[in-house]
């Protein structure tokens, strides 16, 4: 029920650790004066979803609305408002809110501000628990909103909030960015795909590198990828050593890198954006004596997340995306939980999501 | 015996697994239109060296004549030779040889250089191999030779020209040099003394982390660190949680990594200087987080090896050393292999050093 200066709203929980989702109802702060309201269009299906509904982190609270892919229409401004009007299309990414005055967010690294709100599972200002885009609509302040550009279409720019972001920050971060780089991505899945196409067209030298072949033509043939290594074949990564000057890595279950620090150029950088459950065993000799590093990162800050979403428009870069109806949403993350998906889930939120029927 | 166009050496050697060195003679070559030939006047015992007469890492061809931290006095040059005359004084660090011509040379980053040549231990482009600073006199190209400051003493400045590089190249390249850098150094021995001295000339804070509060006078008092953290001490700990920007751990012993990782500010940086000999345990999640990462680095390039010689010259810094003759050297090996010296022993090969009784 929504109280006095709330507003009802609709959307999707999981109540427990099956991750099982169902329609909720819930209320959200009515606008205030320097926020955004708007109607969720789209939102895509992030992994972090998943565990987030299964409780794999084991800081999940019930019930969890997730969703940190949204793209909707503003319906309402509050008086301080200055970048938005009512019907601009804008987008929300991970994070909600930060303090806006420490040496974070005062260098635009909001993701790195102690006090970061994130889009769901967090406690925001006002005490209440923050829900994310399985819903009908959102409200945030100004500052956390991204302008969505004209020509960047809803459902395949979604995915970019999250994954866009995991991607390109840690390219302009670690220096990975200038034409001729020559940079290998690990896993084609959500990120790495995203990954292949931000990386062509920043003009770098692109090298996927999977642990079968079954992707290659998908790779190089559909997405651009210059070249595409077996990590499991020794005589192509023998070839192979000492060739790149970053990776991206992005796989989430455990592996040796080790063989990935091998492929890197002396100066070299592995960035590890998945996050494997397990520690990874790193040995310090071929790192001293390649001077080479171990370094990852999380979502971008608004600034850059804007810069990002520019990027996008500009080159026609998009998620590839699978748009489903809301009641599809449990079938997806089974999907999801096996792979099975090319590359990322986006729910049509605008057009299929309807209210619990008690209400 | 030397051949014709060789000259007559004498050194120390380890010969087999039980590092027991003993008297030896070789030859060196005569000095090339690029050489500079030198008798060595001081050399520091770096750990390496045991490693080395050890064969702690599986790659030593006996006899080992070890030794790279070599301060001399010209006696010879060249005839193309333009920056050496005879009675300059020069140092060599841990190489004496590289392609010149690749990326890495070309860069000014030669301990990179798929083709450099050791100090000692390497197969040198005459096919011979080199032999260390534990020897009356060395010949080395120009290149690799580093131009000794007037001021600086030749006992106590000869053990930068191998853990000077490894402590200043580091805060160099990873940008810890700025004043107001709040650098964390964990283990205060022959590499970390000498990284608080060059670390408190460039101005930075400095913390030094070490497992008990055994060294807290020593290095707070006599150094002059701004504080000292004990490792083992959680309440200490959890207060420097998220207070550094670097950390060169310097311990070469395997040791939990993430307590460190944990002290860093968010886009914090570890350098690993030391080298265990287990994988380092290595969580993503709080580097992701943190936007952290893990480096290290090898010994500098010639040109920043004469720039941290230089810059050890003009502040004042040279590493703390007690100075032993040549026939001391099996007693120092013990007393390092126990970590009892401080903080480098360093051979007075000029005075001390005799030929084998047989020549």
């Amino acid at each position: 029920m929504a109280g006095k200066n709330e507003v009802k709203t609709y959307g999707l929980a999981a109540r427990d650790t099956s991750g099982v989702f169902s329609p909720v109802e819930f209320a959200r702060r009515a606008t205030g004066e320097e926020d955004v309201r708007f109607k969720v269009l789209y939102c895509g299906i992030c992994h972090a979803d998943l565990h987030s509904a299964k409780d794999d982190f084991g800081h999940t609270s019930y019930p969890v609305v997730p969703g940190h892919e949204i793209v909707g229409e503003v319906t309402e401004v509050g008086s301080k408002v200055t970048n938005f009007k009512i019907g601009d299309k804008v987008g929300v990414g991970c994070f909600v809110g930060s303090c806006r005055s420490c040496e974070q967010c005062s260098n635009d690294l909001e993701p790195y501000c102690p006090k970061r709100v994130m889009t769901y599972g967090s406690i925001d200002e006002d005490g209440t628990r923050t829900r994310g885009g399985y819903s009908n609509e959102m409200v945030v302040k100004e500052h956390f909103a991204i302008r969505w550009p004209e020509n960047l279409p809803l459902d395949g720019g979604a995915p970019l909030l999250c994954a866009g972001c995991t991607l390109y920050s840690p390219l302009m971060y670690y220096g990975l960015s200038k034409p001729g780089t020559h940079l290998g991505i690990v896993g084609l899945g959500g990120l790495g795909h995203v990954g292949v196409k931000f990386a062509k067209a920043m003009g770098l030298k692109v090298t996927v590198i999977s642990s079968s072949n079954r992707k290659k033509a998908e790779a190089v043939d559909r997405l651009g990828a210059d070249s595409f290594l077996v990590s499991t074949d020794p005589e192509q990564m023998q070839t192979a050593m000492g060739t790149l000057d970053g990776i991206i890595d992005t796989v989430s279950a455990f592996h040796p890198v080790m063989p990935l620090i091998s492929l890197l150029k002396p100066h070299g950088k592995l960035i590890v954006v998945g996050a494997p459950n397990k520690p990874l065993e790193v040995e310090i000799i071929p790192l001293l004596t390649g001077r080479k590093m171990i370094g990852s990162s999380a979502a971008a800050g608004i600034k850059e997340t804007q810069e990002m979403i520019d990027f996008a428009a500009k080159h026609n870069i998009t998620a590839d995306v699978e748009v489903i109806p809301a009641n599809y949403v449990n079938k997806a993350m089974e999907g999801l939980e096996k792979g099975d998906v090319r590359y990322r889930f986006v729910i049509d939120i605008g057009n299929t999501l309807v209210a619990a029927p008690s209400t």
